[in-house]
């Protein structure tokens, strides 16, 4: 079989850099292009100098010939190139937020400015494996979902689609640095992070509208910032009369990504952190009986970079979890 | 005036050894004996190579011609001790969990035993002085209150106090790995601790039913183990019609120790750390209209030693902040 | 080819889990055994939940049809086993300290017991690949030599064995957290290694007379405790007129694992972080032409377990790199 | 007695912060003005929120009536205006690098541009109160050293001063982040320090000047970055047969801020931070007999603005340790 011919488009972000990572050494893929607007020239060697690949980075994507373009683009510029891409034949992984929030409407209130691309929003999937498998096969668009929203959502959807969910979601949600990307603000300084955990965007989160869009009911979202690398949970409380356990068990017992924890085992950010695998457990509270889920993942794992490679395979035919990373370190 | 005669009983652990730095440099103190099981016959001098301190470790309080006694034993060991240390005149300010709960038949579920001094739980009055002041003043025996309880009650208290609080209380509370004291346990290794974010007792934590006590209503409470030293931040989501803000400001506008942050200033756990205040900041969710109220404070300083202090100084007639450490350093 | 069967004594440490971990995906070996008092008796599953491999832990190796052993117990543990494991036939991968010092009247004073095999010292090679790939080959008995000991060994070998080397050489040491291991101790507490850096046995550590053994020179060595997790980085301080440089390139010219970093490029302890690699540089200083050699490597993948499973690749006549991480993340 | 009227130049990054802090609760200063281009204009309360200051930051310095100005400009900035402050009759205490060097050619190399007032070099007196007490006391410029330097040579010139230093004198150091300052740069951002430890400036360290001009010979300085907030260790190596041990105990005796261990007990970083004392330990290495002094201090506290403190007492006749914190928390 002829290897798939990949090109990540902004590869010089956390999530770009995690993509080519995985995308190096995914058995199927052959990685052809890298572009950066700020590395432009520069030999890929000196930005990744352990992956011994020959080449320069490019300043824009030349999709003939692509099957695949992982875009991770900052928002409104992958759109704008995305015509584009499809022209040439190339399926495109967006990770960036542009194709998330279905009704272009939105888009100025989260993002600043007018979509550039409204007519593409139809043809893109929700890049959830494990909700949208069947749209994901053989799509052309796929718009991979944030961080946060792919943990929420998976915490949450099962219980919510079982129509037994009250109103008054909470999500409180904690989140690795690496999270707010590499680019260089006050909040990301090492001596404003260490030692610290500060709430942000509380109630106000770009990632609160794509969760309540594929859930069909609002949430209360509050992030927060941890003192880690990488590595994201999401604590979730649900008033409902459902069994969350066992429908969350139903819902990923074909899941080779996502895992439902046994009883009274405790999630931890740590034993997901630099995999692309998901953990989940529940829990009911003593006192309420609100049933809490709460879900682990690597929010540039199955959060960004693993779920786009996860997507891909499944829109380019290949085994699902080729090239992931299912399980993590020990210590 | 002469100085208040003080012990610390239990000097070895946490907030032990935070209690004997504040009361070491107190103005109006003078800090007579500590005690420690592990530690009695080592001189002060070997553990706290820093105050300048002359005299060893004791295995027992020497009541007689104390003032006060700050006690920081397991549980059930300083209660066992109590009523001698009334005999002798002093007064007890006690960190341990003992004289918490009112009804002594909570006692064994969360603390696996009888309570050792159920006769004393009517004289304790629960120190949390921005709710009950006029009862410490002059208090024998102040039960101060757990870190997480001293957080999620002060979020809490004054809109429930104010009838308007529908029930659902979620509580998610973050904390650093000082919490969990100073013995050696799996969870508070380095190797587990760092780089991770753990919830742990979810739904079922001995802080709930203090919480519950004060409020008059249950809450749902999940804490979160942090890769911090010192420092708690308590994230408290309320359906509400009332004006959170407004109670809060009105609360707290005389206190010298609790401070309602302006709108749209963030809390951040490093700001308090090594302080013995708390900031407390409210907002309202976007969505879903839920009420967030998010408390600050160093599980040792208002968490812990520096409430204990500042109930001392009620109970004493001394100046409420004498020795307590209202500002912390800015980096 | 029919798998390699291996067994994993002392699975429960943290050397032993990152054994584990490597050797469950390696190509060509089938992973049949653990032991470990502690775990004796549980299933996999509850230890390593992402492995998805059946049986329990045992007590001791059954050494019958094995051809290797990854033996991780604690020192004198392992040697009071060797001898028996070999007449079963099976090659022995030591990773504790036991075959290291070819001198056993040194054994005594850094483990503090006689060594309970002294016979078999001459029969162990020291497994560090890169110096000793010859001797490795087809050995019955590998020494893996301590963390410190082979980020030391990489940085100042091939200037020693020049003959160019003053004495008074200074290997300044940091490690993260595991390599103190797993078990408990208050040194490994997060609450006194999270915001600290503490030096430790200073110039009195066990790994220095490793060092000074293979280069045949005694040097100054001093570790200090960092607060991260994993990764070891050692700044070796070296007076010659050497060009160490020109002889580092070309002593790990071939070397798929050791890698020599460009002029101008500084190591970093996170980039080899879970990787199997080790990294060096060479700098003089302006001041007093000091050449400095810095090496960094994990302490539980090269310094430990990665290199572990190299040398049995090298007994068992594989591929030098199967089953090895050689690249890490970028974030 | 009449307070003291202070300045505090650049009072928006670290040094400047931290001297702030102090200050606003010295009990004989009154802190007049702040200045910061950043932030003219800004109320100080928005800024500092605990310290309660009315007032707002102004652009520059109106040095009339002022007794005292702490400059923690950019180097050659506070240079710039030394000479108007003097004229108005206000001594300056400067925490830049301008005043350290005396030999002016040096500054281009180090600084990029030639000095701003080389005629005042004369006059600056190097503020190290433990060597320069006499020059100190009375002085109307003094220059702060660097955090790095302050440590090395608080380490070594009792041992250097005694004659009995060869050369070859190698100080490995190592700084939390606060060290680089808050501006915002790649190696500063918390997803490059976390779980990291990184050499910089390998050999070519601007501090390593300031340090051979106080010793009067040249070292060999190695800093790494720690992922730590604040605090430096600095690990010494040096050949001598003197008795370093006496020779630290001698010189520091008299010192309140500066205290040598006794034998036996190690250096920790986390135990000076936040304070303006330091530590010293002596230890000699068994193999080598290499002398080994570390010392720890917080960079920002006895590495700038509590040094900074600690020379404006003895300038202006007040007590030298008035305003100091000399001991840290115990968690």
């Amino acid at each position: 079989m002829p290897k798939i011919r990949a090109a990540v488009a902004g590869a010089n972000g956390y999530a770009g850099m995690t993509a080519v990572g995985l995308l190096a050494v995914h058995p199927h893929v052959e990685l052809v292009q890298l572009t950066s607007r700020s590395l432009a020239g520069k030999p890929y060697q000196e930005v990744f100098p352990l992956l011994g690949r020959l080449g320069r980075f490019t300043e824009e994507v030349e999709p003939r010939g692509l099957d695949v373009i992982f875009s991770c683009l900052p928002h409104a510029a992958g759109a704008a190139r995305t015509a584009d891409w499809f022209r040439a034949g190339a399926r495109v992984i967006d990770m960036s937020a542009d194709y998330r929030l279905k009704d272009s409407a939105q888009y100025p209130r989260w993002y600043g400015q007018e979509h550039p691309a409204p007519e593409l929003l139809n043809q893109a999937v929700l890049g959830l494996p494990e909700l949208h498998a069947d749209q994901i096969a053989d799509a052309q668009l796929v718009a991979v979902p944030g961080c946060y929203s792919t943990a929420s959502i998976l915490a949450l959807a099962p219980a919510v689609a079982s129509g037994q969910v009250a109103s008054d979601v909470v999500v409180d949600a904690k989140s690795g640095v690496s999270g707010a990307g590499k680019s260089l603000k006050p909040s990301s300084h090492a001596g404003f992070v260490l030692e610290n955990l500060s709430p942000y965007a509380v109630g106000a989160h770009r990632h609160a509208p794509e969760i309540a869009q594929q859930l069909g009911m609002p949430v209360c979202f509050v992030p927060h910032l941890l003192p880690v690398r990488r590595g994201l949970l999401a604590t979730c409380y649900v008033q409902t009369d459902a069994d969350a356990r066992a429908l969350l068990e139903d819902a990923y017992a074909e899941s080779p990504v996502v895992r439902v924890l046994p009883d009274g085992v405790t999630p931890e950010l740590a034993r997901v952190q630099t995999t692309d695998a998901a953990e989940l457990a529940v829990f009911t509270d003593d006192a309420t009986g609100t049933t809490i889920v709460i879900c682990a993942l690597d929010n540039l794992g199955k959060g960004a970079a693993g779920q786009a490679v996860q997507n891909a395979n499944l829109a380019l035919g290949l085994a699902e979890t080729a090239g992931l990373r299912l399980h993590g370190v020990f210590v």
